[in-house]
């Protein structure tokens, strides 16, 4: 039955994922990147973390094993967000170089699928043997990466303002527990890349009655202290199931 | 540098793309199936319109080659939309021998990614030699398909949805080019699977300045003649840029 792969213009490829892990640093958004400990010709070791994928898992499975291997989390809140499968993602020969060291097998086509996750920016970080260094870098200033990451990571940006107007709890993994308002109207900024006016935002926040403001305010603040809120997360699941 | 692909468990697969064309036939969505002229053991010969990728091409062009080949149209509207890549999708024999047969390759794992793509249902389709039918199916009564292609149109139902809200204008390729309120209403509840209140309706199509009243009514109907509306792309753009 198998005539030979020559015979037809059809191919196996390697399929990989690449999870563009966001995080907030109060400013900024900031994704993860991870540094190989393969030496690759042209330095350009930055890169998004990925994994090929194993033959009984499934690309959700392989993107949890990413991401448990960096953060220590069984299963990270994750999103499967888009399919980067031009042939030319392996033009360059020096990723073909690398990949080939990392995974000992020849690879001349390397489809990936993405996924985006998000994480506190402060949680202490796996630096898993495989890895030189795992580093949070501002996503305005990001190296040039192997491949096409960097525009796996544009594509994201884009993506998670999707998926926030379908699921506003998630922007809540990017913030600590107490937050006050600047912080996530800070948030939003930065996730929709533009200004917010600080009285229309509190108006906006009103509407979400699952922000619930504490009896705690800053301290040792040089401003006048602001009052911290707090994500309700059974007041947001009421809110949601009525919709 | 290969050392062989046993040492590791990486693994090279198969990569299609699978398209849900949907079409609205003033009452509900249907989706354009196909029937392979392969013989399968099963019978389950209803499917999704798809391919395996080519050697040169990306999944985007996979997927407008394969559309062009139905529907002569050289570049569709579409999206892609999800990958589906569970080991479990060749976990069928008969699906397995099928593939065997139609792409004369030993195929052991399969990955596709799905794209959703909209098309007038009275449009003429091409019957390439390579499919016996091609055929409109409601979506609320499909056949039992191959592989996973009943669980890639459920998923497609849910994300036309997200389009449509990000880009209102996709909907008017599922209508004629004069359409009534009450068609464009029952095509909503169609998309969003619920009723709408016609006055409310009227009140949501009164928002939308790109739905243009025509001097135009229905003709030879037995109830009061409904007037003729048209989508205007340059009024939509217009209100697009202002956003």
């Amino acid at each position: 039955m198998n005539t030979g792969i020559t015979d037809y213009p059809f191919m196996q490829t390697f399929v990989s994922v690449d999870c563009v892990v966001l995080g907030f640093d109060k400013n900024r958004l900031n994704v993860l990147l991870v540094q190989r400990n393969t030496l690759t010709p042209d330095g350009k070791d930055l890169k998004l973390p990925g994994s090929l994928i194993y033959q009984r898992e499934d690309t959700d499975e392989a993107a949890h094993r990413v991401l448990n291997e960096l953060t220590g989390i069984k299963k990270m809140t994750l999103k499967q967000f888009k399919s980067f499968t031009s042939p030319q993602r392996t033009a360059n020969p020096d990723d073909v170089a690398w990949l080939e060291i990392a995974y000992h097998n020849k690879i001349d086509r390397l489809i990936t699928i993405a996924y985006l996750s998000l994480c506190k920016i402060n949680r202490k970080l796996n630096i898993a043997s495989k890895y030189k260094t795992v580093d949070w870098r501002p996503v305005d200033d990001l190296p040039q990466m192997p491949f096409d990451h960097n525009q796996i990571v544009n594509t994201a940006l884009k993506e998670i303002r999707n998926w926030v107007e379908n699921e506003p709890a998630i922007l809540f993994e990017l913030l600590p527990t107490k937050f006050t308002a600047a912080e996530l109207r800070r948030l939003y900024e930065a996730v929709y890349d533009k200004r917010y006016d600080v009285r229309n935002f509190h108006k906006k926040m009103a509407g979400m009655d699952y922000i619930v403001p504490l009896d705690e305010k800053q301290e040792g603040v040089s401003h006048r202290a602001a009052r911290f809120y707090k994500f309700d997360r059974i007041l947001y699941n009421k809110r949601k199931t009525k919709i």
